[in-house]
């Protein structure tokens, strides 16, 4: 191996894709999803990859981060760590989107960190011709299981900026049990999870009950974002006991997570109230959170994850992983991971079957059985489609989007619509 | 790279070396310390070794685990470290060495997982072409900084098993002064460490201002090794308040040092109440102990320090490491993994001045103002040399010596030694 070999370009190009009309705590989802591609080239002219956050204030983080990892070796992950935490700080002013961990500039030095340390991993295994599981310890699993990740939504945007989606509407207890049926029947999951905190809780809990009965035997999860008060998680949760697997993030706050969990023997999940190092030294002694739901992308990369996995085993928590609306990049470095960490105990979230469009070459990434199998080539083991990138970049350009605000989305279909929370 | 290499066969000598007679609170060093050399041989005709303990129960738990790594490809440390927590148990009845953790068997697990990852990540660098630091995420420092490592001693061994050793008899502060005059002369040294816990606390104590004297500037640090109760170790706080960069092990026990933490304003460093990832989880939030020495000998391994060291950062405790009597391969080990560690705070510890035999091709490692440059050639960046290695086994053959047994020896010079703790 060339111990020569250094980072001679960084290319961020933020692109935007169709996302659908989804329905959550602060409001829905707009016609068009944002994500940054960035491609780190060596200078023995290979490319390494990475996907995240494409919102305003991250592209901007990423202007400033580029000199940083530039004239780095691939393998200095830790010496680029340093040099980011050093020079990235928040963004003072940024919007934040608060059920949204990662649109927190109070991250962003873990963000970037993240997005270099992929694209860094991926140049690795192309040089040593390994894939990037292997840079990681080696797979422990062969394929990395998702769950089936359900959404109340309208049929169509309201701002009609493209044909509607092919999943229809979903609000019924039935369209909810069509949409799990048909995204099964696509990718073969075996749990379900519902995003909630967006009508009454006895609809939605109508629904997981609907869902029970629909598909016995599979686990089932319910992630109100944080859009019911205590009492209301407190009251919900008996009808739930039976239902779920874990009760995700029902209620804001630690403390409130810490009251709920006296009331209930459902392990409660969060990717809300422990969502940094900081929160989990505070968060995990309490012992009131029982489920972990990592995600590099914010966490500060795989490595990290596979830190916070140890934690996780020595402070008794369980694990599975977070998500927002990502394309394949995400979705590969997110199952390297995964398939690297024995105690990640249940399956993984991901927005992935909502997305229609891809940026990597071969188009999208088909599952087995709910699960993606373990890259064997070098790398992250996908590489981008120079042409779609160019048109995903363009949409990027068209769509007018540059932060996420699913708050000013609702208020176009209900200009009542406060965005308060909790709001049951 | 092939992804089809596998690990074919396990090699495990035992072997032994000269060792000085070093005092500390349990007694004396024996005149042969034991280490044990593994060798991990690949399907493509490569060999990745390690160095650990040599005593017995050691030796008995490596014959276990010798089948749970054959097959393995070199890069499934996961898988490795998967198998070997799942059958590697303490062992009852074996002896254990208070004051020495490497020989706590409830740590055989994390004992086989380093040895067998170390041979590994040694193997991967062969592979790929590259020194283990840069599979760690890379230098953060070009080379590794370790401290003079003082003991009291005699001039010579009671069994005289063969010629004295050139560093004379060290007990008087004058006699102390010297010693750590000619390892500085010979290594360059930039810190000093005296294992105390030997002689009564004035006269360590008067050492250590003689050592203040002579080497004005040098950090440095007292080890009693638990052998001072908490009274006399609160005592002597004032007296080393300005004298020490931290006060190491004075007392036994997480309960003493907390107590001993309110009366010193010297940070507190411990090799001996936080042991293990279940010790740190108890300990690390009580915040009395501020510096954690690590072994990835017995703390299971590389990958696990550099974890301990974000623990470390997150818990706010400074960072050294701890030794035992060791040749070069564990030297190479710990010099990878310190530098890859940013929050490596405090120069390393290691009795590596202490030995004078070498198993590794060119002899004895050099070190440079103090430090060891970090290896640059592929995986661990030493070799074997196998006629050192069949001449150091036959010394293991010959000597005697099975388990350290430092109490048993102490009582040849002086009968009445109770070996009771804390004696002071
Ligand atoms: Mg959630
Ligand atoms: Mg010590």
């Amino acid at each position: 191996m060339n111990r020569d070999i250094k980072i001679s370009a960084v290319r961020v190009t933020p692109i935007a894709f169709r996302d659908g009309p989804l329905l959550n705590a602060a409001g829905i989802h707009e016609p068009w999803a944002l994500r940054a591609i960035v491609e780190l080239e060596s200078s023995d002219g290979r490319v390494g990859i990475s996907e995240t956050y494409g919102d305003e204030p991250m592209l901007r983080v990423l202007e400033q981060a580029r000199a940083l990892v530039l004239g780095l070796s691939p393998f200095a992950l830790n010496a680029m760590e340093q040099r980011v935490r050093a020079t990235i700080k928040p963004s003072p002013g940024a919007i934040e989107f608060e059920l949204a961990p990662g649109s927190h500039t109070a991250k962003n030095a873990a963000k970037v960190v993240s997005t270099f340390e992929v694209a860094m991993l991926d140049l690795q295994g192309q040089i040593v011709g390994a894939p990037i599981v292997d840079l990681l310890g080696g797979a422990v699993r062969p394929a990395v299981p998702y769950s089936a990740y359900l959404f109340f939504k309208y049929a169509e945007h309201i701002d009609k900026p493209y044909a509607p989606d092919a999943w229809g509407e979903g609000i019924s207890p039935g369209q909810i049990v069509a949409q799990a049926r048909r995204m099964i029947e696509l990718y073969g999951f075996q749990s379900i999870k519902l995003k909630g905190g967006v009508f009454e809780p006895t609809h939605e809990i109508a629904c997981m009950r609907a869902l029970h009965q629909a598909f016995p035997g599979l686990p089932l999860r319910l992630d109100p974002n944080a859009n019911w008060s205590l009492e209301t998680s407190i009251k919900a949760a008996p009808e739930l006991d039976e239902l779920l697997e874990y009760y995700e993030d029902p209620t804001p706050g630690l403390a409130g997570m810490a009251e709920l969990a006296k009331h209930t023997p459902l392990p409660l999940a969060t990717n809300m109230v422990i969502t940094t190092m900081d929160d989990f030294r505070r968060g995990a002694a309490m012992g009131s959170v029982k489920v972990l739901l990592s995600d590099h992308h914010y966490w500060g990369g795989l490595r990290l994850t596979q830190t916070l996995a140890r934690m996780c085993a020595l402070w008794d928590l369980g694990m599975s992983m977070h998500s927002n609306s990502h394309l394949g990049i995400s979705l590969m470095a997110m199952t390297h991971v995964a398939a690297s960490i024995p105690n990640l105990t249940y399956a993984c979230d991901t927005h992935y079957p909502w997305q229609e469009e891809e940026v990597i070459k071969g188009g999208r990434i088909k599952f087995v059985e709910g699960a993606v199998p373990v890259p064997t080539t070098p790398g992250l083991g996908v590489e981008l489609d120079r042409a779609r990138l160019v048109e995903l970049h363009e949409q990027y350009l068209r769509c007018g989007v540059r932060s996420r605000d699913d708050l000013t989305q609702m208020r176009k279909y209900d200009p009542q619509f406060s965005g308060k929370t909790p709001r049951f």
